[in-house]
């Protein structure tokens, strides 16, 4: 499989990895054995916990890691496009009268300078199809190798995807010749790192939302980039949410898309003469006039003076979705004509058999309205015995993890949330710190030294387990070194702080949990998880972990431990890494 | 010209779009004349300037707007992928061994529930190729016009890209059939809202570091998706940046890219013995050995200890690039080993005729180690005349506006900032508002009527203008209605406030700038800029307008202003569609 968006690959990376690939070549060293791991050192959120997401891509991206012919002349001679596709772009634009031959040659309609655009000589092909060569100083045979990696001597083990993970705990590791990982670093973190913090936007919006209500993803507009939009739709699913509106996602990973209409599709009508076509058949096909029913409700229900292009409007999406009728009741005042016009429309869809969904405010006092509307339905429901007191009430507008917790506190009637701009783009926490740092080297264990002690690396292969208590829930994660026994069930085992010496504790677990999967081996090692097992996956981690840790106000930290053999290793490397000062 | 991301199209859109065409053609109505406008409310960043960005793509992507047959498929019936399509994905995983034979048919290696993986039985083809049918319950007919549409129909009228934007301007105007006029909604916005932002955050970082610092974009692996980070580096260049680190948009859009080397560079290395050829030539051709150089200006200098692993690195990225070496100082302790490392290095370099670039510091006090090391570089060039206190000094590290002035505060010694996460994420605030208005339908203008009066819109076709000042500088912008002369140099022009009717202001203009121009109308009217005029535009409007509009705190707003005869318009059009309620 592909990656789902065109722009990934082995160029999508910082300039330096190509600089170093260059440099470790140069120096013969491009094939030594290498150890990456991926981790990040603090939660998002001010949370105590994080979802791993995104793995599925990079399995992609490293499926078809291979640096293009074209790729490679743009490195070394500053070549952008091939000219047959600059010659293909001048003839279109020849043809679409964007260019214009004259007596001299050829004129561009184009911008100059600070002036209105204007007809200027233009080159055939087009100038600017050269630029500065990156790389032009680098030999011949440095590209020959460039062209010819792949990932088959790789060895990728990772998490679960929709897996709780913790900081310090290695993600991700990577394991190959130093060239080729420390490549892969960019891409890597690109594609994880928005990934699991949006996922875990989400999980934290479906905790304070409840299980039962219904959450959609609506930011599309407002996110980062269409692939933004793209990610934060299919990560926010994993994460918890029901639908989507974007519907590339639907179409590309089958997650639910819903959505009603805008406010400009009830501002096009004016009057109700605009409504042509107003009959509607019921299921036994006899006819009825909608617009004619909706007026006589209308009266009944002592409304006469509603917006009338609200009306018409509702009617006519009412014929377009008569059994999914769900109307936008905000655009002029919702009390005194959204809601009453709605329910002219609900009740004469439901007098020929049709079950409206409900309504959708996206501005205003959310709690106060969704309560007044919820009365204004159990009244109808109570002088019409419809059930319409069930009627879905959808909220929208800057719906934040915290606006939820105040509309629970004020004891809201909305059913479902539609969420954009505060999911899509994080608020709070734009960026997951992820890195990707060199662990392990020619099967030394390497460590970085840092004088923020949470900085420090954990040195050499890891792998780490999650350890559970009698209760099912579990207590601890803990890393032990590759060249250790794993913990067993029901052995009493020594966990430590990473750093601090005097944090330890004993745990004898109920069950042990390996954490980390072979998922790539020179090729792909295990088959692409449909989106909704993840999901489920993911759903079922949270519903059952230890509540405290997944609260918003002051969480209780989840312990990552490292074993005592790992503890001492680390130990001796930092001292012998960390020089002496002689001061004197 | 394809849109750069090939996800962009019909079908990245809400699918409240979709269900609003479809209303529009069963009532018939999908071809009545419609105009919509795409506005902001407030400029990001507590700034009173936005710069407008993205167009080219939007550009794109109008040439481009056709729902594909596997579009229609999906929406129609649910089909996600063809069947061909999946036939290839199945016999690849079998070819990879993701897939096998068994007695009774295939399983596949996958995660089942909350199991390791395993072998589960799988049907040929896979079994999620069908998902829920959106739109099942649609007319054939639909669907026929659905595949028909373009944008033929469509004009568009826009600011030129790079352009300096205010509140309530028509950055976009969109003209045409309601229902197309209608699905272009979210694609622009998508296209356009997170341009502006960050090509916006970039100006403000250029305006605080000043013009002759150099600003590098390194934030790929931090923004919100592969596609968020194209968009950051193309788009902060266009607001002011020097480079991007990110390879793809070098080779895409030409831009320059810049980078060195990681800290795991540095801590790959352990000893001298490492580097195996280190003989570089001269441009005589002479061979000298970089390392037995370095190693005697090192202790030229008095230093005898530094960490040898981090002169190695620097020997080995020396030998790669001789005439571009910026080493990354602090993987240790920078003035203790960083800096007479990477000055041993530099001296070897220069001693045989290589001029060495600088150093690049991603940790610590940057004011104070930029000072420190330029007090070192000055010593050194003291010492032996070789020009060295102009040594190049990058810092990055978490850098944001605020960083910029405070280190200018503190008098820093930093010639370029490598700025990643707070540029690509837009630090202080995640979107810009971007939206799109109905504001004119079969020709009568519309008007969103709010309780908000910042939230009403201007009704109308309008066009704006840039009215300038005897000294040079731009006064006001004022908008016109379509049906009225434009603005002349020389005229007294009463330009109002579009809502306080006592906000009031003549100006009689020395220069009038018409804003809009014709970019589609049927068919692209204009080339594509090329990225750098778009920059040069952009920058040149900076340095020409007002700095106290530009300015970070408390900026003075800039004016946006409409004629007389469309604030009366205006006012007119609400009265009529404000009811009067009565009370009693």
């Amino acid at each position: 499989m592909l990656p789902t968006n065109n722009l990934v690959g082995p160029m999508l990376t910082d300039y330096y990895q190509l600089t170093m690939a260059y440099a470790y070549w140069k120096s013969g060293r491009q094939d030594e054995p290498a150890v990456f791991d991926l981790f990040f050192r603090k939660n998002p959120f001010g949370g105590e916990f994080t979802l791993f997401a995104g793995l599925e891509e990079v399995l992609r991206m490293v499926s078809n890691f291979r640096f293009t012919k074209s790729d490679i002349e743009y490195l070394k001679n500053g070549v952008q496009q091939t000219e047959e596709n600059l010659e293909k772009q001048f003839n279109r634009a020849l043809e679409d009268g964007l260019i214009r031959k004259t007596e001299n040659g050829y004129e561009q309609y184009v911008f100059t300078e600070d002036e209105s655009p204007k007809w200027i000589p233009v080159k055939q092909p087009k100038r600017n199809s050269k630029v500065k060569a990156p790389m032009a100083h680098c030999e011949n045979e440095f590209f020959t190798w460039l062209k010819s990696i792949d990932c088959s001597k790789i060895k990728i083990k990772a998490f679960r995807e929709g897996s709780l993970v913790f900081p310090r705990l290695p993600l991700i590791r990577v394991e190959g010749p130093i060239a080729i990982a420390q490549l892969l670093e960019t891409p890597i973190l690109t594609l994880i790192n928005y990934p699991c913090l949006v996922a875990t936007k989400a999980a934290r919006m479906r905790l304070a939302a409840g299980k039962d209500k219904n959450l959609m993803e609506f930011g599309l507009r407002r996110a980062q980039g269409p692939d933004g939009g793209v990610s934060a739709s299919r990560y926010s699913y994993i994460g918890g949410f029901n639908s989507t509106s974007n519907v590339i996602v639907g179409k590309t990973f089958g997650i639910p898309i819903s959505g009603t209409h805008a406010h400009s599709f009830v501002s096009s009508f004016t009057s109700l003469d605009e409504v042509k076509n107003t009959m509607l058949k019921d299921s036994k096909g006899n006819e009825h006039d909608i617009k004619e029913l909706a007026l006589k409700f209308r009266s009944e229900l002592g409304y006469t003076s509603t917006n009338d292009g609200e009306l018409a409007a509702f009617i006519s999406y009412a014929m377009a979705f008569p059994s999914e009728f769900l109307a936008l009741a905000d655009t002029y005042d919702i009390m005194k004509s959204g809601i009453p016009n709605f329910m002219s429309v609900a009740l004469a869809l439901n007098s020929i058999g049709y079950k409206p969904l409900g309504i959708r405010i996206d501005s205003g006092d959310l709690a106060y309205y969704s309560k007044e509307i919820r009365k204004f339905f159990k009244d109808i429901d109570k002088k019409y015995s419809n059930g319409f007191s069930k009627l879905l009430i959808v909220a929208s507008n800057d719906i934040d993890e915290s606006t939820i917790d105040s509309l629970n506190n004020q004891h809201h009637e909305i059913n479902s949330f539609g969420i954009g701009t505060h999911l899509v783009t994080c608020n709070g926490q734009p960026a997951l710190g992820g890195v990707y740092k060199l662990v392990e080297f020619n099967g030394q264990p390497r460590i970085k030294i840092s004088q923020e002690v949470g900085k420090m690396t954990l040195p050499g292969r890891k792998t780490p387990y999650r350890l559970y208590g009698k209760e099912g829930y579990a207590i601890l994660d803990l890393m032990i070194s590759d060249d250790e026994e794993p913990p067993k069930k029901g052995e009493k085992i020594l966990c430590r702080h990473p750093l601090n010496p005097e944090k330890r504790v004993y745990v004898i677990p109920e069950k042990v949990e390996p954490l980390h999967y072979c998922v790539w081996d020179g090729k792909r090692t295990i088959s692409e998880e449909p989106l909704g097992k993840t999901r489920d996956y993911c759903l079922k981690q949270l519903s059952s972990w230890r509540e405290d840790h997944l609260r918003t106000l002051n969480p209780t930290p989840y312990k990552v431990s490292v074993s005592d053999h790992l503890y001492n290793k680390m130990y001796e490397l930092r001292q012998k890494e960390t020089p002496i000062e002689t001061i004197g």
